[in-house]
């Protein structure tokens, strides 16, 4: 198929790359004329405009939107759902919140423009190994797109098939090659943001199991109870046969065979906005995720040196009990 | 009543001297010589050893030892064990743990010594506002100290009564006076021990709160919806007529009163052992304590500049994402 | 002061009731006509109408609703600020998200009408101990009303004031008598519901606290470690003189001596909007609140019998080690 | 090498019967007669007292003993203690608490026998698929037991390997192969005890995500946010190329796939002992462990229908507030 690719940042590029490799035709544009011409080198039709754009594409046209969720991703669609008419089609491949999908596709379905929401899990390993995409939007829609898809995803490759699986009526056989049409428009950025919520909470699990690892040799520990373990080798072994193995743990295991000790990191840990909606969906679901949220917390904590909280216990203990701070 | 007080740090100092103006003798001792002339001058009988307080004392004798719990309490109770004889009293009105009791009152108990463990609550506010106290240990023997326990307890004061509890039969008259005799030794302690986890589970439920009002200032939030908020006057307000009014938000309302940004503290924030306990004993009994539990880890974050932990979640997000950690 | 009271649900009447002990003068106005025709009983001016209430009031008129949050206060207050002029003032006393008091304040400004919103804490109780307020709007209109906050407010009363309060310049005056002016319109209603999320993690460590004292006579842990303790006698001594005394315990306090075992209760727990809304200004702010959230969860886990995510950890669990659940 | 297994329970049979289908000869014990003569069926030399398993080795013997932790474990390698001399080895493969590990190393070593802990993961899967091993105690000892573990061990397979391990000095080979040399022993079981208290973390991450995903067709949410997703097909996509993808998922999927309602299953979950303890050594450590709590405490609460701290959060509401509670 011949689409649009819109925002060519790491992602936006890779996406495009490989959709080239299995045969897509590509219009690329970026608001940097220099990631343009990058990916015309490997085989792009350049635009220079969204105008552009549209005219290079032939209808119902397909428009892949690959920019940073808010604003840039907001006000690139309103300009190609000005440019769109009936039957095209507005993909969102961006980490959108999933309210605003459900929003804009209504905007969207009143000019007949399709809106597709991709939620994409991979990060820089997609290209080579391909992208885990969960999909919102009509069926119809989402069926016709298949071919982009089917190419993106990772396919059967060598991961073995879950075997209650295969005779089972009712399993979309999309989701063995690595995709899946979730539902309505928004869904496949609501599925996609539960899993990043989940990420969060993996995360955490091995960064708390690993802390009381590393912390075994700590000095408040009697003598006789103290380990100096090699957590490098311990990674290694729990990734082969143990029931936590997981790619989380292999990055662990690779990340701690160049430095044990990790001392090119501060800890300073960023969030990207899906932890945080998890929490919120959760709530207003009135589910309890105490896991998923303490993984959030830490990192919020993990950003300050103290917070405001810490001085008000130190305060209240000394308030009731005389007792001074530790030494520091 | 005439007896014994063992250790003369803050808490026992003052605890023989609220005895004293009921009406006790106190004969004293520690092992800081000064410590023992101080309180001699206020009236005490000093003693200059073990042996000595023992002989200063007429059958059945009562030690109080009041010192840190663990080696310092161990050691001075199997002292006073080979010095005790059948009907003597040994007191343990520190910090110990339960089990520690229970094992120790078996000991006593074989030579026919009374093991009484006594919880206090009160802090450096129990001299003049009197002692809460929790009480372990056989029913006749806390019943024949009741003189000691009044004493030192606040009586019901100014305290509204409780309307429902005022014609119940089966409520121990004792509680509303400040002591109970909570059961076997070792419950007295054990109860200061949840009442500790309470405590650390109150104090985290303020310091958040506070920290979300302190936090409503931050530059991440829209103009238009910052606020700069008087954390002073809100302590104040909510001391009258809240839902939340609590002696610890008294102290929080005094501490913000004399500084408001709390600069004197670092917020680096110890733990006395009893917040730890309480979460062990609730594992043994299989509750959730996750608010709990939630105070105490707080308390030992707040002691690190950075966990082995969050520096993993650094490395794996660089692992499956390329990101780089936050700017310092 | 006259002013309309537009709401008559326990909260409002009272709250007009306690204006009208102070000698102000109350219209009076409810959907349900029988309401009206209470308070009027009780000395309120009754109307049949919002058109009524408005023809009854001078300018500049003072409208104070008191409504459920949500749909019935932002359509009743839609209505009033069609019937309202210059120098007018709406007060929302009710529970509102204080994002649709910043919106509001913006809407009614337009029209130069002022909007005040104030949060109440006191409850049932509040007729006759006061209510606690926190009010956010423009400092002059504030100041305008100061007599209806006045009355409304417990007043200094028998609570002792902070010592470190008293000649201190800079602190509110009106916070010792039980309410505050917080900032512009929308800070009266954050504060109130940072003050909820606070209420909700002062509950929670009182519920897991008594549930490890209750579960130590649990038949898991060994005969010589289980204590059959008085809960009833451990709330009431608490109060007395300990760290940890507050109205929540009193509450606490008067539940247990009616009954022990709590039996009229089934430990369904509702929650009110509050806590939610404070989870998501912290996340909003990056402020870790693992206790505020740990509270709100135990809620949602109260009101179901059991999860989904529970059966899938018995289904991983049966999936790894063929383990079967437990007997139920 | 011959060694003797005793407690042929599934784990000691699987155990026994990969070693000799790796060449190894087993003398098999068990209370069970049956369980004894099932396994010499299958080659073992079978053994009916403890003594018979004694005379049954050459020395330096070899005893491999695979019961449940805790009073089996200790009594029976009391009395292997009392058959065992110079040089001779006690293998403890169970659930032992890493402390009882150093205490009966001490043990052993008086009479000069080798006292070596193996903490395995694998399950039901390990025949097979093979064991991952954790190992603690004395280096020499390990590594003249190593054809043992080679044995046991999953060995390289398909498991791509670390790229950054691969040159590198002071990684142990065998980590790639599925077993480690932790240290002193006690170590492995240690290891062993975090492998499965971050186990507990993961498994509650995806539960806690996937109700997430199951709750968004709630009829609590607006029906335009409403979906109504397959989570059979979201946990195989996942699988798939995503962040999350681990062992547990693909159990997820398996267990979905049979049944996306897991109606089998009643959400009651049980758990070994070894997330307690992984709390335990964290707070001696003061590492902050929130989520791995949080998943011990969501297995406590999923066994119980409401907590006593439940009823007490209803009865404080009604306190302060008549606040009855939710329709059941």
């Amino acid at each position: 198929m011949r689409l649009a690719m819109i925002g060519l940042g790491r992602m936006g590029a890779n996406i495009a790359r490989r959709l080239m490799r299995g045969g897509h035709e590509i219009v690329a544009y970026d608001r940097d004329h220099a990631a343009v011409e990058a990916l015309a080198k490997d085989g792009a039709v350049g635009a220079a405009s969204l105008d552009a754009v549209s005219g290079m594409l032939d209808g119902p046209r397909v428009f892949w939107v690959m920019l940073p969720a808010g604003e840039p991703t907001e006000t690139t669609i309103a300009a190609l759902l000005d440019r769109a008419g009936p039957g095209d089609v507005i993909i969102d491949g961006g980490n959108t919140f999933y309210k605003d999908d459900i929003r804009r596709a209504k905007l969207c379905a009143e000019r007949q423009v399709a809106y597709v929401d991709v939620g994409t899990s991979g990060g820089v390993w997609g290209l080579d190994r391909g992208y885990c995409m969960m999909i919102g939007g009509d069926k119809a829609v989402v069926d016709r797109l298949d071919p982009i898809f089917e190419t993106l995803a990772p396919g059967l490759g060598t991961i073995p098939r879950t075997p209650d699986r295969l005779n089972r009526e009712g399993c979309d056989p999309r989701a063995e090659k690595g995709y899946i049409h979730c539902g309505d428009a928004g869904s496949g950025h609501f599925v996609k943001m539960v899993h990043n919520g989940i990420e969060y909470g993996l995360m955490a699990a091995y960064a708390e199991g690993f802390d009381v690892l590393k912390s075994k040799s700590s000095e408040r520990l009697p003598e006789d109870e103290r380990f100096d373990l090699n957590l490098t080798d311990i990674a290694e072994v729990w990734r082969r046969g143990s029931v936590i193995s997981s790619w989380l743990l292999d990055l662990t295991a690779s990340a701690l065979a160049k430095d044990q000790a990790l001392e090119n990191f501060s800890g300073k840990v960023a969030d990207s906005g899906e932890g945080q909606w998890t929490i919120h969906a959760a709530m207003e679901e009135a589910v309890p995720v105490y896991a998923l949220s303490a993984a959030l917390f830490a990192r919020y904590r993990s950003r300050v040196d103290t917070t405001f909280g810490d001085k008000l216990l130190s305060a209240m203990r000394f308030g009731f009990g005389g007792h001074v701070e530790m030494p520091q």
